[in-house]
């Protein structure tokens, strides 16, 4: 029995890349398909310039865009993934979730509201329980669920298993970051040929706030971020996909590189479509990982990481995933299938 | 009046960018160039495969490249540059110097003997003191000076700046490194294109250990270290030229963003023909500097920085230098410079 | 029933691509690696350096490799594959064949050989009845069998089905190449980023022969070139895989821009395992095919084309193929496929 | 004594470009620079981005940016180079030339207008005289002279050698284009990194087109266009300056690779500022030019070409030049420089 799901802002990279993950999905039925006002009317095929390197699906050129206004959507449709800008999501989201949709999204805005869940599903989904609170507090009968930004969901996970561990006191993080973090048009080839660019606008900041809250405890009311310093630096290179990441942190207990490899490769996934067996992928190769070498691991859902050192008072080591499947797209679809699993559709 | 100066390995990359330095010097006159056997005895031009994008210049190209070994170097030679390969330069820059030839090497090797000073003329230039130390342990008429590491020299001054001001307590640093600091087949293309790599053999300890041994202090018979603690993390981009490097600084005297800049930027530069008027550069724009932008400041000599931002115990910031000018070829001219002004020619 | 099959030069890039063809084909069962003396007795995951974005498939990883030699390898292999350095084959390849193995060969030797068959087999499949030619006049139990270059490759389906309805009378060809058809080291990313080569050395001459060779009359006894005049200007580019080519024809019997795609999109495929439903697809859009987006039409066995306009005497047209799949190691499994097909096994 | 000079689109890449030539010009005094309304009554340094790799010049930062418009230029201004988009261009180069004002101009709008000289300094400075023509059509006091797209001025002056020599019959041309050339956000990242485009929009036309009327006849009333054939394919690859192409010709006389060579190296240059005294150079190396290596030739204002061959009916060879120096600002310049010494201004 598959579940009517739609995209609020489908034409973008972002949205085409929820198309390649839930045109062949098990469980959902691609029925809706929303953009702005001036594709609404077009078929699928018109109004997106499709660049994603897997022709795109017959079944789904053929669709008609809709505005994306919550009368133009069936209310059929069970579940929404929005992959809006994040100023439009500011303004739509809210109502789309007022008349009943729920709405499990990528865009960035409302991400640190008290009351929205952020979640990476293998990570915290006990924080699903905050949906309640958003509930009774805004009288809604949807629900809106968060995942957090594609650079925090890479280093997250092997925080977590960290942290869980040894107990994080403070992490310091590198990034290396793909230019399909930006969008199709977000950074010009004469940015980043033969250049890189050593700061990111707001990601910097989300990364320190949204990884305290997906590693901070839910007391049944709210979320208590965690309280290790988190300090970030975000750079973006010519790579096409993939986050590389540099971490050191500092722990409570005393740690090893060997050990923390070890609560990385043992950290446990979760049984969704979409979760991959092994969560964390450990190289013993120190050169390991790379963007293109093993973006794609876990079908672009795994994370890799690799060069464990010890440092004075804690370990350093590599992260890395794919920023518009794990760290976007299928970070949104896995949290649909959550909300499946969990009885919220 | 001018000095005949010869370059040891003088066909490679590093090789190549020495010459565009000591043709047009005021006080440099190159009279001798080595290679490897299979080179000698052929025209510069022969030998070489030229790849900088200036002309190779006529009164080089016609040279006759010799074998690198003192015994086909002229002892009216008064000073030696040396870009050899390190397991080379571990072999004959000790013959060399024993011989009594003043060697100015980039090579690896010996940067960390007791006696050997490693130097960049801006912030340590007293450690040159260690010549004496090494003359008379040695029984050498010659000297051997080394500079550091590319990926080093980028950051030191900036932690020198703040070290004076502020007390260093730890360092933590995350590299994006241009591919030209492995030499022109040092990385591949296939290894490099929609890539990065997380890892440089060896150059995460360069780092943690030169750093420490230029910042350190000499008492007239050795260095010691400082005392901070150094973590490194080095990436390769696909960057031609240009090392841009993340820093964070713990200081033991509370520092701000501001005040942390206000150093660099008065930090004193030193009066030597290749040393820029204004060693470090600070810039407002965080999306500065950028290695294709930025990498030629100061004629390639002067190090960039930018991006302050305060942390916990300290402060952030990015910094950027031309890895094969002031990262390596300028940085054993420069040396060579230094020499001469204090006598050692 | 599956036929035995081993890889000669397996660890190289080509035979790491071989592997990902074969490990899963429905014909084919690996049972033989081998590589130079100095891998020979290694497990292959120990000789190779696995770079292809798959992880290495764990059947093979614990094969032991044997060195290029008939006598290692066993005389139950019924087909082996060769991706052996030119050199190299030039001397083993036809003592493999002697001892009675069916060669299907990749390098570049032999190509032109007047008794060895070159070919796609969507194009001349029927040029493999010179096998019996080269039975009788080397007297060999075996045969070799060699796919072209892949810049050739690339072009020649379009060329055949251009020369079929108008008559082919002179070829204009430009390439932009991917650095992987050089191999793993083969260009340096000094020498590519932000750059472009001019040449590919004896790539010009192999595109102007081996695609007349090709194009050519088989009467039984010989393969008579064809007529056309073919003028190649062979360019590297900064890409990972993927052939590009502008080429410019002048045909014998009147052409349209039109007609000329209509052509291509009815040119016939082969009922073979690894040859795609439809082997040359025509882009409507001038601005496809391009080698990111395009080079993994087909599973990377399709011919893409488009831009096509009329000039003065004849067309002008784009075309793209994945060069180290359907220019290389895709290319060597469907000449396996067709020997099977054939009988030759 | 200096020519007072002005910029109409000061702030774009190729203003940005002019700027860079006029600062330190012997003969120009920058004194006026417009942009479009928004960025009018800001200084130089607030309304661009300024993004070439030395830092704008202090004397010019701080000019105050006035709108696009004759009113808003002060009739003391003797020369005006246009870096405009082209349906600005279109609609305002006119009115400033209606008012007296001589322009040189970069934009593509009426490069092809009976009245409108093209001119390539080196190649064609005869067809300045059609400004008599225009002037008297027009009724118009000042002037307008055009210089043709970066990629027809990269071929042209080689293809004027042949056809001075040997009489060109046709042209066949590759090209494989930089990134800069299309303006500083004119391609995405993710359209260029691993890829290439097979198409620029209207650029094939312009350089079958241009390149007719460069090499054509001026006879005192208008421009007969050359007679041969043109047929052009450019591609957009990821170099950031230097447009490399693949030219082949047919000739009327007979010709050889190394006679082709002989007259491109003896094809004169002109005696104007910016013009190098030697304007084509001729590599023997096949592998040169190569864009990152040679774009910067005669200060970026020489033409590369290397790779001379043979053909059926003639030769094919490999051209290259700045794009945004020789094939648009320095081009402008050139032009200017024309102006001045045949006394239009």
């Amino acid at each position: 029995m598959s579940v009517n799901v739609g995209i609020l802002g489908a034409t973008g990279a972002v949205g085409q890349r929820l198309i390649q993950y839930i045109e062949p999905h098990p469980d959902f039925e691609l029925t809706a398909l929303t953009a702005s006002e001036s594709s609404a009317g077009k078929s699928y095929r018109e109004a997106a310039k499709w660049r994603v390197n897997t022709p795109i699906p017959d079944s789904v050129a053929d669709m008609t865009v809709v505005a994306t206004d919550p009368d133009e959507v069936s209310s059929d449709v069970d579940l929404l993934f929005s992959s809006l800008p994040s100023s439009v999501g500011a303004e739509v989201e809210p109502k789309f979730v007022e008349d009943g949709f729920v709405v499990s999204s990528n865009s960035s805005n409302a991400r640190e509201d008290a009351d929205v869940p952020l979640v990476i599903p293998e990570v915290n989904s006990d924080h699903l329980g905050l949906l309640e609170v958003q509930r009774e507090e805004r009288g809604w009968d949807g629900a809106l669920l968060k995942n957090p930004n594609c650079s925090t969901i890479t280093m997250v996970p092997p925080l977590a298993a960290l942290d869980e561990a040894f107990g994080l006191e403070s992490v310091t993080v590198s990034t290396l970051q793909a230019v399909s973090g930006a969008g199709y048009s977000g950074v010009s080839s004469m940015e980043i040929i033969d250049n890189a660019l050593p700061h990111i606008g707001g990601e910097e900041q989300k990364m320190e706030s949204e990884s305290r809250k997906l590693l901070g405890e839910f007391d049944g009311a709210e979320v208590q971020y965690h309280s290790a310093d988190v300090a970030a630096s975000c750079n973006r290179i010519s790579t096409i996909d993939g986050h590389l990441e540099n971490v050191w942190v500092d722990t409570a207990e005393e740690i090893t590189a060997e050990a923390a490899a070890e609560e990385m490769a043992a950290y446990p996934s979760i049984d969704l479509p979409n979760s991959p067996d092994q969560l964390i992928h450990v190289f013993d190769d120190p050169e390991r990982p790379q963007p293109r070498l093993d973006r794609m691991r876990g079908n672009g859902m795994a994370i890799s990481t690799g060069g464990f050192r010890e440092t004075t008072d804690g370990v350093q080591f590599n992260c890395l995933a794919h920023n518009t499947m794990r760290g976007a797209a299928g970070a949104s679809v896995l949290n649909g299938e959550l909300l499946l699993e969990n009885g919220y559709l």
